[in-house]
């Protein structure tokens, strides 16, 4: 055994422990307290194992997988940015380069360029397992806020045209839940939680 | 698309949100606050990518993944145990079989029949995956109360051979992790964090 090897990667082990510190905008079920990133990615791979059956092309779930476990560990350093904060989306790419450079960087060579192929992977949403990823980095945190009677729409007003336009790259990897999504946002713009716009 | 099965996969999907509620006896590193299972579950899944060259044998890594996922869900309903409370340890297979019909019960049959038997197999430990899952399951909050100088062994005065023995299950799943975390164990006994016992 290398045990330089072995000290990287437990050097690693122990870093992203911190994401466990990272709070999301998301609160969970039964208008729980606010979601944090390591939960957040839990609860997304367990769902990419178990509706992998509605990708719209085959996916490699292995790789999927630690794709959705490992997508947001950026944001130890780069912190997370709402998905409906258009100004900070416009800086958030540059932070999370730098962090990405930061916190691989801690893994063995061939570890670091390997996790960050996989994150540069799931950015650039050109694979079937990045789509699928990203499909589920989006109706994970809308289930929840569904069963919260859209409490996190409602707390900031957002309109339809927000989570309708995330919906769009939930299209690109499963067409059949961007649809039972449509009939969702539908539901809570009748019922007053969105603003129809 | 089969409508009531995907509401059975969605209804399955938000109640294991809860998972995010079980508090565990370990802290967090920096001593941080107690972790909870979805957490511990996130964190040893991406332990068992990153660490997967020192199972003892070859493991489908994607069948460990979901099995290290899901492995703690039982605990919903069941709690958590702690992994030296040995009067707890008697009872806790009982009700986590009960917790079992009833949680696996709201997927569709294929998948409730096939988390089950990945859970058991879990428990059982006579696979390649399991044992190496098992081993990720120990070493994960070891890492953490290493990290905080053994303290959750400390408040609870933990003799030596109670982890140690923990480390046994370890070696069969990773004679090399288990060997690293034998050496973790003297240098805490040395420095009075754990009674050599």
């Amino acid at each position: 055994m290398n045990r330089e090897r072995l000290e990287q990667q437990l050097a690693f082990a122990l870093e992203i422990d911190k994401e466990k510190q990272v709070l999301r905008q998301t609160h969970l079920s039964g208008h729980g307290r606010r979601e944090n990133d390591a939960e957040h990615a839990w609860h997304m791979t367990v769902m990419a194992y178990l509706l992998q059956e509605y990708a719209n092309e085959p996916i490699d779930i292995a790789r999927t997988m630690i794709m959705t476990l490992t997508h947001d560990l950026v944001e130890i350093y780069a912190g997370d940015t709402y998905a409906y904060d258009t100004e900070g989306q416009l800086t958030a790419h540059a932070r999370e380069v730098e962090a990405a450079d930061r916190l691989f960087g801690l893994l063995p060579p061939d570890q670091a360029a390997h996790l960050r192929a996989i994150w540069e992977e799931f950015e650039a949403r050109e694979t079937p397992e990045a789509r699928f990823a990203r499909a589920m980095d989006s109706v994970q945190p809308m289930m929840l806020n569904d069963s919260n009677d859209g409490a996190d729409w409602k707390a900031r007003g957002i309109a339809r045209s927000a989570p309708a336009s995330r919906n769009e790259v939930t299209r690109t990897g499963s067409r059949e839940l961007a649809a039972y999504i449509d009939e969702r946002l539908d539901a809570h713009v009748a019922a007053g939680n969105l603003r129809d716009a």
